[in-house]
């Protein structure tokens, strides 16, 4: 962890750019396997799974029974799955739009807009493999886009090395009613879903985490012109923490981010010089205990523990890295949150740990990284619907309206646009003297 | 026009696939513009004014002054502008969230969740230049981001021969209290909001439509991290028409659609056999009277006249093909609207052309191409703004929370996820027991 006591702000903003170009190399690869899975279908997926699972597998799909998979989970898991969906349906519900949102207002006399949402129709999912069984991203996503109402929810899960799929996420699946998955991974999963091919359904929209070549396939696919969640990169977590803060709280914290993969980062703001003296030792304690322990040091040596004396210069340090995952440990954390205006998801208090979110608290956790906490949030079930605006204009508002519209129209030189307006008032005219 | 009775479903999806891929050669080209500006900064930017625009301008951003425009715009196209701008306020500022939207849910006793929306800090807008000065681009974009409260608001725009704003650009910067605007066009616009210069700042997200360099720039400015309003394709309408439709409107919106450029679309779904007989001949007639007359040919080829005898096949056949702009001239059309599923601003009734949204009912303007209307809308003050997520547990909360959390952290084989929440627990209980 590399200690940086009171940093210039020019400083700081060149060390947390975490902007960058996809590798060109990666890229091509990736649009190759597109034009390979739009031109070959099925077959493309099917090779690609062979090269890259190592798996031979004849059905792209299976079907999900709650039968096949409720006898291999644990009682105790079970009950965690169900405690945490209720929560995050609880959460989710609120942001499906309600009367306010979907709104008409007349504008002028005889001019009435409005805005409606609607679901988006087919959802596309993709649930990470690969080392760990992430079933918390099937609540994650499969939850909101049916809140959203979306007709079409589409799986796609790498297959484990028998070419099915891992128990946990199948009843998790199971215990959501979706009624199969297909079992395939990686940039073809997302080029599959992008074209549609024999067996895949095309989607509108993808969604869901995954390495860097699911995230770039995701790119990719946007592209084309499919929508996208969010790129979302190597996990992050941001630390606010005064001298009121629990030393160890804040090493597990830092910890269980490491932990994520090689690329994790974590930075740890502080106004204690305690902290800023003791959580590297503290730190390296907890780590001994730890089975992903290389990873967790790994990441850890590209992480950043920060002394400033003043707690609001704290808070815009974080706010400058738009973290994707920010704790707040420090007194009146609640009033601290409010100061907050870059990150992707807040914890406020000694009490709520980060785990909390990325599982069962309620809130979504595919949440924007690499900075884009500045652009976007994360996953809500307004991210499985889209807006729709309308204008329905009255004779009498056209009178008022339209010669205001020729004159902008010829101003940008678009007479066809003023003469859709004057047809219309010709026959108005028409109308009235006629 | 091609003209067809009945298609089929399949050769209709087939026939509206309008996905494609950036061509590899322009997306290298754009991608080594954003390099050199990212190395070069400033250099590049006017580099590449000199090459593309054929103006070398020695200062990149000019100051914009109500004095310098004022005298120079008509006072009929002024009164439009702020007719206009009050529409596009009034029915924007509604989509600016209220209480409702920013919430906060105690999911279970102790277990606080809530979401809130924040305005995006700093916005980069994209003027295209081109062949006609697109104003009523200004007023589409900078009231929403003035709306959802961005501090900051960069303005790009190509310069004009003699290095300056086009004067109807610069009132209406004016009018709306901007202050400068930077004389730059094309991708190296784009990437010098993505990275920053020496004189353009870097934003967090950018907005605007543009052509294909500029569209495609976007794309790898979101590549790069930079959030985009949406990739905006070549313009497309598309109407429903049944046998009290007039059919000299349906030619003029057609028109009013097919001048915009050679690849603009029009889509003419229709129930009368009449119009279906009767509507190209109409066309021809209105087209002679054009200047853009061979624009308007040129894409008016490309474009599809449908019969079908049912009204509610002619709507799938507007959603299947997901329409920017969805012209109504039905019968009880306000009716026929709620059946729209895909389409980015939809005109209902005979009295409501398209050029009434594209410069003052009060809807956006920047609106989803190419079939994107299916998983996205267009430009709101939403745009300008994103969601953050916070939750507060208390240790009642915690007590409840925690151990389900470890028990669904240790089945993902994240073992530091669970030790975050453990070392809370066991402090919660050496509370109770010391």
């Amino acid at each position: 962890m590399q200690k940086l006591n009171q940093p210039r702000k020019d400083f700081l903003k060149r060390l947390f750019d975490r902007k960058s170009t996809p590798e060109a190399e990666m890229l091509k690869k990736t649009m190759a396997i597109f034009e390979t899975v739009k031109r070959n279908g099925d077959e493309a997926v099917k090779s690609y799974t062979r090269t890259f699972d190592g798996v031979d597998i004849s059905h792209l799909s299976i079907p999900i029974l709650m039968e096949d998979f409720e006898s291999r989970v644990d009682g105790s898991l079970k009950e965690a799955i169900t405690w945490a969906a209720e929560n995050i349906r609880t959460f989710h519900e609120k942001q499906v739009p309600g009367k306010n949102e979907n709104y008409t207002v007349e504008v002028r006399p005889g001019i009435s807009c409005g805005l409606r949402y609607q679901p988006i129709e087919s959802a596309g999912i993709y649930i990470p493999g690969g080392t760990a069984p992430l079933f918390s991203s099937v609540l994650m996503l499969v939850i909101p886009a049916q809140l959203a109402g979306c007709k079409k929810i589409v799986c796609c899960t790498p297959p484990d090395k028998n070419g099915s799929v891992n128990p946990v996420i199948g009843y998790t699946l199971a215990y959501l009613g979706i009624d199969s998955v297909f079992l395939v991974g990686g940039a073809q999963a997302v080029a599959a879903m992008t074209y549609g091919t024999e067996s895949i359904p095309r989607v509108d929209k993808i969604a869901g985490p995954g390495n860097a070549w699911v995230t770039l396939a995701k790119q990719v696919a946007f592209l084309n012109g499919t929508g996208i969640d969010l790129p979302a990169g190597p996990s992050e977590v941001a630390i606010l923490a005064d001298d009121s803060a629990d030393l160890s709280f804040i090493a597990a914290d830092c910890l269980s981010q490491a932990e994520h993969g090689y690329d994790s980062q974590v930075l740890v703001a502080t106004t204690s010089e305690r902290i800023f003296n003791d959580l590297i030792p503290e730190i390296t304690l907890q780590l001994n205990k730890l089975p992903r322990r290389d990873m967790a040091q790994h990441s850890l040596e590209k992480s950043y523990l920060i002394y400033v004396p003043n707690l609001e210069d704290a808070v815009n340090i974080t706010n400058l890295y738009a973290p994707e995952h920010l704790i707040i440990q420090t007194r009146s954390a609640g009033l601290v949150s409010e100061q907050v205006t870059n990150a992707g998801s807040v914890f406020v208090g000694s009490w709520t740990p980060e785990s909390a979110g990325d599982y069962a608290s309620g809130t979504n956790h595919t949440l924007p990284t690499s900075g884009n906490a500045a652009n976007t949030g994360g996953v809500t079930a307004k991210t499985f619907m889209k807006t729709m605006t309308t204008q329905t204009i009255t004779q009498d508002g056209l009178r008022e309206l339209g010669p205001r519209v020729v004159t902008m129209a010829e101003a940008e030189e678009l007479k066809a646009h003023g003469e859709a307006v004057r047809i219309r008032l010709k026959k108005l005219k028409g109308n009235i003297y006629e």
